[in-house]
């Protein structure tokens, strides 16, 4: 029967994918326990639903950094689809673009980002890794705005690579005629073991190479938010990098409230990290985040039936909201705050 | 032998009881998140038992909206008892009568209301769902008033139906001969798919077509308390809907103690969703509930053993109210406030 | 091997014990919620243990009301030995007083009080249960009194027999010739069904009767622990019964430090529920209890190996205290206090 | 392949020791809810990681008291090497030299201080018990000084020997001719059974023996740190001993920040018990250790690998905790402060 949850494309992407490629995609970094942080957060959170409200409509439009989606739900920058489905990226983009909402594709993509640009029906932002030094780096940021990127998403916390033990243990690398996509006649350098250390400074330069918003991804404190708008970004992805990165490290919803605080509506709050239900992303919205990403989701469906799977998984997730938010007598998004949620 | 106490009536009736109508009765939405809630909460509250007290006589009596019952536990609307027993709510009905109580009968029931009263021999409550638009729920206020039901417990959490997978993954539909008891002669929407969407303006207009008392049931925020007295309600039912609506809402005795304050004396307020204990009773009682509804057990006890098992287990349910009361030397329901509870 | 620990003795009685009596020793009321949280809450307290005092000498003696014991560990009142061993009460008063402690008589003993007394090498309380009316009552006291018993313990916390369904299951009862050992040529109620319900008047009675200190036994609030000394109690046992009464109230040792600081030394306050290791006891210690009571690790030991089972339980318990007294850097009973707890 | 973290060597030493040494080494005492909390508690500890900083270079490199070392990662003392491995204690120091750390030598090594002294490539420490009476010890202490051996660790939490029910049941003794290697010619206790107690003026006799500095281990209260440093220590190790001795106290990691907080600075500070990721060493120090110790992880490798697998589990840690500072942005060991945790 059709997948009924986001859940179901797991189970049904697991038996298509590789199991090296399955462990890449799904794996955290040390024990896990940020990775799994990121769900059970969201169990400790209950919603404090309002009633008789008019929820006959429930818009879950919005605009992200001026661009309009039909759901303050994103697709997430992550590595290398063609490891999941043949068309890689460019079926990803179709299917966001067909469900209406923004994707951000990864420095590390399967197809160049001219590829995605081309085959994309929806609005792309790009993300960054300063891999190859920052001339390598210039000329990607200046192919994405002539390409039609509408924002460079600067991922900021992969100074290094965190500790992939699945990688590790399965000897896993990313095949290179994948991941030089977009490296053609750049120097690259090995992305497992070496990368370019950013500082605050590296907003300046970017910011000198580019007309396009800037956003960076993966601050967790409020201190860094702090930081992040003084240097002037138009937005900021709380991220944990799904778990990825520094083991143990607060889940991202965690962290998000004191962002929110800190930021106080000087540039836009996203987060990513755990994201599996409406009321996940309801959540998210009543902590201050304009909407939220979604990654290892999105590879399920595109790995369980292309384009028609990434679509199903975002309308999937969209109709979750929008029950939710009906349900949650919040018809619409700014209607939902903080009295929503309350800890346990 | 003989059922020692509700969860024994729970395996009796899951082997008698079609699977997917036993889906039906059991499960909640997405993950059942709140539908765990609703139990393990009462866990982490203790009891404080006083010694020392005349216990000889334990009154679990009271009244509910003027109507004297035996115990303050009352069969909450549940719909289609047909599936569980030929005789549906009319043996039921003379259950709840049978042990002294009353009950509320669903707009979706599988026997039409005025079956149902011809059948009862205690009082009844009517539980309305606005399905068919305005016209058909007033006829069926109207009938309901005129068949002897003793109030309107009008159900605000339902503007949607909410996403119980198990039913989705079953293809579950109710039986069309079954649903549409109340509905002869009526237009009746899809109930699985539309709903009159209500607002706090459809009080007056309930207000407007009958002269009983009018309860609304699926509050679970303090705000929306304060806004059911301001419109006039007779009383409030805490609930969650069993688990069934919105996920990860507040389990419904975590919502009560900010009800009850809100509330403040100004109606009765009672709730369901987890009850399953006499202790369970007792703290909902000590947090303020002037009275529990009993959803599934009822469900339970009726597919077990038709009248005769609705009977036992509220007889089952009072026994151990009662014992309760005597054990924490509470012997009237007037001596139980909230030094009887403690958080852990 | 020797048993290492009570649990040893746990795994050799139940071997020994016929399986409806096991269930009647070692179960709860209701779902065990309270008889597990009486194990539970101790992990919950962390020790802060003090280094480098002389502990050279660790001294477990302390005196109960007056009596000299060798630790402050004594045999809590259970109900009718013979059903772990041929000699019963009389073989745990052998191995109690060997073990240099006090133990406490149940008015259900399967050996007369008298019998016990004869056979007891070490100081006897009587615990009394009011069955059979006040003039069965006031006859048991004067002979408990006669006996050489030196204190009565009223259990307060019995107004009925709590919901014990392994026993409703088992469909066991009490042989009648086990527990009417006490009850010769008196009328006695039947105890599963009837009790004679206390109040606090009825402690101006009991005094009427005995010289002897009185205790109550059952207490689990501060508020009842001040009406206790306000009428005159000399000892009182926080308990819940084993957890065996209402399910779901505090833990003994939740419940303790309340009770302590209300009576603020105007009488002796003991504790009983889930003792199992020495930490368990300094933790009660620290807390404030003067000694604690040992109920079915006792039981255990009977059954294993009799007299000499019961010895080597309380052997193990002190020992298991003297160790931990010294590793806590708490040689003497008075040096034990609340800075040497944390609840995590 | 090649083990990627301490867990792999834990499996691999497993299949090489013994089994009653294997439990020697691994078990608690009692019940071992302590030796279980040593590692749980880390999980409850949050990282608050910064981004953009320049971590280019992370420097692992500090002293203790006064001796460099490349990690703050010490060798913690534990007994009797020679159960893992053939060349015992002369291999683990030649691994923890190799690594570029200091090792601290237990009184209770299978190597005379002097073999493990000659072997050695970098700093060591000894660590005293006093077995066998002052005398003993003194002439212990001054050889330790003799054979270079760089401060005196007094074990303070060992007066006697916890309730090992492992090893109880294992029947385990350390084999004679391995416990006396430092003993030779010596009296000595029977340390299973007996111990001498120290005192808060032992110190002033240890500071009369040696010119050593002095540093005190198993301290788990502010009070102890408090008097301590009132009796001139010049380090405090944190320390439940493993879980090995009093069970139930205070996770080393949870004591931590109240004796950082009363040392205020006035001598250093380390931490032992439950470190088995970098992210672990990482929390130490933000809560302020100056370095941890590393116990069992260090065993594990010298079974599976001797000086190797020590070097190599000493490595890992260091890999580990540099990459940890590299992805938290704190490039330095002096970035590293409160700030960085959060306990959830």
């Amino acid at each position: 029967m059709e997948p009924v949850n986001v859940f179901d494309y797991e189970a049904l992407a697991q038996a298509r994918v590789e199991s090296a490629a399955w462990d890449f995609y799904q794996g955290g970094s040390d024990d896990e326990v940020t990775l799994r942080a990121n769900r059970s957060t969201f169990e400790r959170i209950r919603l404090r639903p309002r009633v008789l409200v008019d929820v006959t409509t429930c818009d879950t439009r919005t605009t992200v950094l001026g661009t309009s989606v039909n759901m303050p739900i994103l697709v997430a920058p992550t590595a290398m689809h063609c490891l999941a489905h043949p068309e890689g990226e460019c079926a990803t983009a179709q299917g966001a673009g067909r469900a209406g909402t923004l994707m951000v594709a990864s420095t590390v993509s399967s197809r160049t980002m001219e590829d995605i640009a081309q085959a994309a029906s929806g609005p792309l932002w790009f993300q960054l890794y300063v891999y190859g030094g920052m001339r390598t780096s210039e000329r990607m940021v200046r192919r994405a705005q002539a390409a039609g990127y509408r924002a460079i998403v600067l991922t900021v916390d992969l100074p290094r690579m965190g500790n992939r033990e699945r990688d590790i243990r399965n000897n896993f690398n990313l095949p290179s005629h994948l991941r030089e996509a977009n490296f053609a006649g750049e120097e690259m350098l090995e992305i497992r073991k070496e990368a370019f250390t950013l500082t605050w400074d590296s907003l300046a330069w970017l910011r000198s190479v580019t007309s396009l918003p800037i956003l960076v991804k993966g601050i967790l404190t409020a201190e860094d938010a702090e930081l992040a708008v003084q240097h002037g970004v138009d937005g900021i992805i709380v991220s944990n990098h799904g778990g990825r990165q520094l083991d143990t490290v607060l889940a991202s919803i965690e962290a998000l409230p004191e962002i929110v605080d800190a930021v106080s509506g000087r540039c836009e709050v996203y987060m990513d990290g755990g994201i599996r239900r409406g009321t996940d992303i309801l959540k998210a919205l009543a902590l201050g985040a304009r909407a939220v990403l979604v990654g290892r989701p999105i590879l399920w469906g595109l790995a369980a039936n292309g384009t028609e799977g990434v679509y199903h998984v975002l309308e999937i997730l969209r109709r979750e909201l929008e029950l939710s938010m009906a349900l949650a007598g919040r018809p619409t998004l700014t209607s939902i705050d903080r009295s929503l949620v309350k800890s346990v």
